[in-house]
C-alpha cells in the first residue's frame, strides 16, 4: 500500500519520526506483536516519549504516559504520535483508548491502521467520540514498512516470508568452485545481521549446510538470534555441523520428510539429533520429493513464528518460489563479476519454461549499500503477461 | 576520471547543458571523432549554436561561428561554450583557436580537456596569449561521459568495448528452455537501441546467432546500423541467418581462427560467406580455442572503429572478460526471476575459482529505467583482494 499524498502537518510527520524512531527500539524482541513507537507534545516540545519493548510489556502509549507520570508532567491538553492506531480491546491491560482519555489527551496522531479489518477504525472512532481530535495515516507508508512482519502475519497467520540472497553483477552466488565468502561488503552483511536480528526465524537448504556449515546467528550486539530451520528432507545435516552441535543454544528444527520411526536405522538418527537439542519436524512431501514448504508455514504460524528469512540456497529458494511462500526478495548485488558456466545462481531447480511465466518482483526498490545495490520487492504469482 | 568540484558559474553550467544538448545531434555520425558542442553567448542571450555534425564535417565552433555569421550576427566580446577543448592544429580547417581569436570572441568555457597529453593544453594556453578568458572543467564529468568512446580510442587506438547483458534479478539471461523474449521492458530496450547507434559495431558470439538469429541493427528513426561481427572460430553461422542473408545492407564480418583456403571444404565455406557479401576475417586462436580478442581489437582499431558492443553470450563475455578487453559493463536487471538450474546467465566460461580472484566493477552507477535498474561500471583486472 503506497500513500503518496503525505497527510498531517511538517511538524507531525517530525514527530512521528521521532515515533518510528522509539519503536525500533523494540526490534527482535516483541514478535509476533507489533513495534509501536509513541511520542507526546505539548507547546512544541516533546514531553515524554514510549515504545513497546518486548513481548508481553507494555503498549507503548501507556509506556510514554507512565514516562510522563514518573517525570511529574500532565499530559492534559497534549498530543501523541502513535505509529499503530491505539487499541480499543481489554487485554491484559485495560485498552490504550480508555488511557489517552482519561489522561486527558486532546489530539492523537496515528500512522499505521490497525490491520484486523474487523476492528480497524474501532479505536479512532472511540477517542472521536471522547472529544479527542485524531489525524490519521500521518507517515503511513514508513510505519506499514516498519510492521511489514505484523501486519501479514496478523491478518494472515502464516510467517511473512523473505527471501535473500547475495549475488555478483553476473548473478553468481558463489564461484564454480563453490567458494562465496565474501559476495558483498560490510554495510550489506550488517543490514542482513539487522534481518537476521528483526526474523523469527532463519531457513537454509540442507545443501548450504554441507557446502558452507554456517552459524547462521546475529552478530548485533544485544541482537536476537533467530530459530534456525533446516530443511533437510533425507536428514544429512551432518552431526558434527555447527547447527547441531550449537542447538542448545540456539534453537534448530531439522525439517524432514515423513519418516517410520519404528525403522531402528531412523529412530537412531532422530534420536541423536534430539540428543543434540536439535528439534526434529517431520512434514509432509510436496511433489517436487521435498518437504512442503506451504505445510511448513502453517506449522510453524501456528506456534506464532511470524517470520522467516530464507538465505540459501538455489534449490530451496525455487520451492519457496514455485510453492508460492514467498513474500518478499532481498537480492544484494555487488560489483563483481565471477564467470563460469558452472557456478551458482541464486533460484534453481527446474525455473519456468517461457519468459511469461516467470515471477514478477513487484514494486522494485533500489537501495545504495556502500559499492552494493540491494533490490527489494514483492513477489507477484500471478501471470501478469497471460 | 571525477570531478566532485563544480567549475564555473550557474549560468555557465546551464549554457555548458545546452552545447551538451548540441553535442549529442551528432550521435552516431561523428566516430571516430568526438561529439562537440558549442553555444555563443552575448549579454546573457543565445546568440548561435553549432556541432560536429558528421564524419569530416565542420567543428562545432566554426558551426556555431557560421550560424551567427549566417543571422548577421556579431560574436564581437562573446563568449563561447564548448564541451571540447577547442583544436589548434592544422587539418583540413584552419584550427578553431585561431577562428575564436579572429572572430573576437572575448571568453571561452570548455568542457573536456583534449585527451592527447602531447597536444592538451596546448589550444587553451593559445587563447590565453591572445587575451582571451578561458574556463576550464565545467560540466567535465558529463562532456567526458558523453566522449568516453573518442577519449579512449584517441588514447589507445583500440576500440572502446561495452559489454552489455539483460538478466533477471535471479541472474539468467534465458529460462531453462532458452527463451530470451523479453527480460527488460521499453525503457532498457530503448537505451540499447540508442548504444546501438553510439558504436561502431556490435559482436555477438556463434552461439547467439545458433539461438535467436537475431538482426542486430539500430531500429532508432534516422539511427546507424553498428558494423555486426560475429565471433566464429569454425565458421557454423549459417548461411540463411539473418547477419548473412542481409550482410548486403549492413556489413557483417565473420571472425574465425586461422585457416588454410586450400582446403577445398573450407575454401567453399568462406566462399560462401563473401558471396552473400559478408567479411571473413581470420584472427589468431587464443588459449581457449577461440578467436583471440586483443587481437581482433588491434586489427578494427586500425580500421577506424573506434567502439565495440558485445550483446551476447556467455561464452563470449567470458572470453572478453578474461582477455581483458572489456571496458565498461551495462548490466541491465529486470525484476523478473527465471529459476532453472540449467538457465544461462551472463558471463560462462571457466569462471574465477575463488571470490578474490574476481572482476571488480569500478564506479558503480544505478539508473532506473522503468521497472529495471541498470548497474553501468568499467572494469577493473588488477585483483585488490590480494
Amino acid at each position: 500500500m503506497l500513500y503518496r499524498v503525505e497527510r498531517g502537518t511538517v511538524d507531525d510527520r517530525e514527530y512521528m519520526s521521532v515515533a518510528l524512531d522509539h519503536a525500533k527500539r523494540g526490534l527482535g524482541k516483541v514478535n509476533p506483536n507489533p513495534l509501536v513507537g509513541a511520542v507526546i507534545v505539548r507547546d512544541g516540545r516533546i514531553i515524554a516519549t514510549g515504545h513497546h519493548d518486548h513481548f508481553g510489556g507494555w503498549h507503548a502509549e501507556r509506556d510514554a504516559l507512565e514516562s510522563a507520570k514518573r517525570q511529574g508532567v500532565s499530559v492534559r491538553g497534549a498530543t501523541i504520535y502513535v505509529t499503530l492506531e491505539p487499541c480499543c480491546h481489554q487485554g491484559k491491560q485495560p485498552p490504550c483508548t480508555q488511557a489517552l482519555i482519561d489522561a486527558g489527551i486532546s489530539r492523537v496522531v496515528v500512522g499505521s491502521a490497525d490491520p484486523n479489518p474487523l476492528v480497524a477504525g474501532k479505536g479512532i472512532r472511540q477517542l472521536r467520540q471522547a472529544g479527542i481530535a485524531v489525524t490519521e495515516d500521518v507517515l503511513r507508508a514508513e510505519c506499514d514498512a516498519m510492521n511489514e512482519i505484523f501486519l501479514h502475519y496478523i491478518v494472515d497467520r502464516r510467517p511473512f516470508v523473505l527471501l535473500k540472497y547475495a549475488m555478483t553483477l553476473d548473478g553468481r552466488i558463489a564461484t564454480a568452485s563453490g567458494a562465496s565468502r565474501w559476495i558483498t561488503g560490510e554495510p550489506s552483511r550488517r543490514r542482513v545481521h539487522e534481518d537476521r536480528n528483526r526474523f523469527a526465524a532463519i531457513m537454509v537448504g540442507v545443501g548450504t549446510v554441507l557446502a558452507d556449515d554456517p552459524r547462521l546467528t546475529c552478530r548485533i550486539e544485544h541482537g536476537h538470534d533467530p530459530i534456525r530451520i533446516i530443511c533437510d528432507g533425507g536428514m544429512r545435516t551432518p552431526l558434527d555441523s555447527v547447527v547441531v552441535t550449537t542447538a542448545r543454544d540456539t534453537p534448530t528444527i531439522i525439517v524432514t520428510n515423513p519418516f517410520d520411526e519404528h525403522d531402528e536405522g531412523v529412530a537412531e538418527r532422530v534420536g541423536r539429533y534430539r540428543d543434540a537439542g536439535c528439534e526434529v519436524l517431520p512434514v509432509q512431501t510436496a511433489d517436487d520429493g521435498h518437504p512442503s514448504l506451504p505445510a511448513l508455514m502453517e506449522l510453524l504460524g501456528a506456534r506464532g513464528i511470524d517470520s522467516v528469512m530464507i538465505e540459501g540456497g538455489a534449490t530451496l529458494a525455487w520451492s519457496a518460489l514455485r510453492s508460492h511462500v514467498v513474500d518478499k526478495i532481498d537480492a544484494y548485488i555487488a560489483p563483481k563479476l565471477f564467470g563460469g558456466e558452472s557456478a551458482p545462481s541464486p533460484v534453481g531447480g527446474e525455473g519456468v519454461n517461457t519468459p511469461d511465466d516467470c515471477f514478477h518482483v513487484t514494486d522494485p526498490q533500489v537501495i545504495r549499500l556502500g559499492d552494493d545495490v540491494l533490490i527489494e520487492g514483492g513477489v507477484s504469482y500471478v501471470h501478469r503477461n497471460r
